[in-house]
This record gives structure tokens, C-alpha cells and sequence, in this order.
């Protein structure tokens, strides 16, 4: 189980931020092996003084619809992988919402397998 | 020091959200050797397009009641006391607020034990 | 990159939470050599039954006030690293907007530096 936090600015419409789950969900059944339906995600909104990005670090120009994507998931995707999933959402947002590919922030947490339970009490990775 | 973050669909009643945190520490308590009063946590409700589970994943029926539950603790529990954890939770929010145990889904990050300053600007497992 | 979330009571005014993320920027920059520029942060209010801390853990003294702020960063930072950072949050939300300095509390999530991407889709620290 990927566990994704997403976080934005307060106001998009609910389909839009939909749209922002459903690229990474896409994202991760293409690119690192993630199963069918393995899909958990909460998106939070926040106020502009509460959602504090730099508009130019490294040189990408940033803007306030830049979105933050915490995904905490299984060790041992390789960076090749990681790079690839980066690229997907990227695109995917910007083909899908027109999110500019330069307002997307994405974090890994990698964890062990035994460090899940998905229901019942039961560690089903372990 | 454990910290725990849960994410829950919005509309319950503060005494539930509440019994969630209780059931947690509670937990942690009787399975986990967490010390008396190690007590940290953040209770994020999101409207139900913020708030997203698949309803059959792994085979188990999820319902909008499901709960996410983020542990961040310390390295070195064992795969043991970690599913004794697990099975803990869903049993004592079954018991407590009546949460179906498939609504129950849990994921531990872990840190070194100096990643933590409890107040004062101090390292106090270092 | 480090991301920075920090949780806190609901209520208090935009220039005091935004003076919370000031402070953690700058200590970054003073205490664990984070380059220019390289701030994102999100910060969220709870409500006093969803913000739930021990108010003596560890001998400890904290009322409503308290903030924690949990930081994912690069792996690698030394432990007097770390606590020199912890120190200069604790000091700096203490001289500039007076909070109790037990009040505040801090948690490190270390990752790999392939698990950012600052835009573009691309693993910019890979």
C-alpha cells in the first residue's frame, strides 16, 4: 500500500483534486508495480498562509498551484523506477488538469513490508 | 514518542474521534512498550472527495468509516509486537466505537531515536 | 529539500503560524546547512479534541500552545546536527513569538536522495 498525502491550496473543485489522486494512482499502476486497487489517499486544502512554497529553488519557477505529494511505500523501488513515477505524474497532471509541470513536489518514505496493515488487525505483507 | 496522525471521513462526533486517539495510545500501552503519557496526536477529518480507500482491496470490504492510522515511532520493534499492535487496534476500535475491523488500516514509519526533541529544544533519547 | 508539516491549535493568526515556518527555515539554514531558498511547508489547525498531547511527558510542562512540527529531510545529518536544529527552533519560537520553549516538538523522517522531486518530474538530488 502506497499511502499518499496530498496537499494544495484551498479552492480547486473537488473534481480537480479528484483528478490530482486519480494521476497518482495511474502513476504508480505504470510505473513501480503498485496492484490493482491499491489506493489510499487524503487530500488536505489549505489557506495561502498555511501552504508556504519557494517560487524558485533549483531554478524552477513555481507558482500557487503547486502541489505537495507525500507518497510513504514499500523499500526497494530503484531510482530508475522512482524516476519514472516522478515523470508520470508530472505529465499526468499537466496532460489531464493543466497543473504546470513545475508546481509538482513529490516525497517518497520508504518503509518495511511488515509495517502495514490494511484491515482486520492483520499485517498482510509480512 | 510515538506521533500519530489519523485521517478520517468528516462528520463524526468529537467522542469518537477522541475514543480513536484513546484506543491508540491504549495500544500502544498494552503491546508496544510505549511509556505512560507518551501521547502525541493529530485528528484530520476530510470531506468524503478528500478521503479516498479502495472498497475491496486485498480482499477486504472497506467502507466510508475507514480509519488511517500513521504511527511514526522509534526502530526495532519486531515483526511480532508490531502485528500485536496491529490486531490491538482494530479489536479495540470494534470494541470501543464499533469500527468494523476491515475499516482499519495502519502504517508505522520509523526513526533513529535521536530524530525526536520533546520540548526544549532537547534530544532527549539521544 | 526538507518538507515540513507543523500541526497546532486552531485560532491563532496567520502572521503568528506563518512567524512558526519562518523560524523552522531559518534554524534549517543556521543549524543543518539547508541551501537558499529550499522551504516547503504546510501547516494545519486543530481543533482542541483533534490536537491531543501529554501535558508532563518526560517531566515535561506543555499546555494548548504546543506546535509540533515534523520534518522529512535527506539522511545524514549528524546527532549534534540535530540538535543544534532542535535548539534553534526551540529558541527562535521562544524569542520571536514567544512560545514556552517545552512547547515545542520535533520529529526528524530521514529519507534517500533519490525520494525528491522539486518540479519537472525529475529527481533533481538523484
Amino acid at each position: 500500500m502506497p499511502f499518499v498525502r496530498i496537499d494544495l491550496i484551498h479552492g480547486k473543485p473537488a473534481e480537480y483534486r479528484r483528478a490530482i489522486g486519480d494521476v497518482v494512482y495511474d502513476a504508480m499502476r505504470q510505473t513501480i508495480n503498485v496492484p490493482e486497487g491499491d489506493r489510499f489517499q487524503v487530500i488536505t486544502e489549505h489557506a495561502s498562509a498555511d501552504f508556504i512554497f519557494d517560487p524558485a529553488y533549483l531554478g524552477i519557477a513555481r507558482t500557487a498551484d503547486c502541489v505537495f505529494i507525500q507518497v510513504t511505500l514499500n523499500k526497494g523501488r530503484t531510482t530508475e523506477l522512482k524516476k519514472a513515477f516522478y515523470q508520470a505524474i508530472a505529465d499526468g497532471l499537466h496532460e489531464r488538469i493543466k497543473i504546470r509541470r513545475e508546481d509538482v513536489l513529490i516525497n517518497l518514505i520508504e518503509v518495511d513490508k511488515e509495517n502495514w496493515s490494511f484491515g482486520n488487525g492483520v499485517a498482510q505483507y509480512a
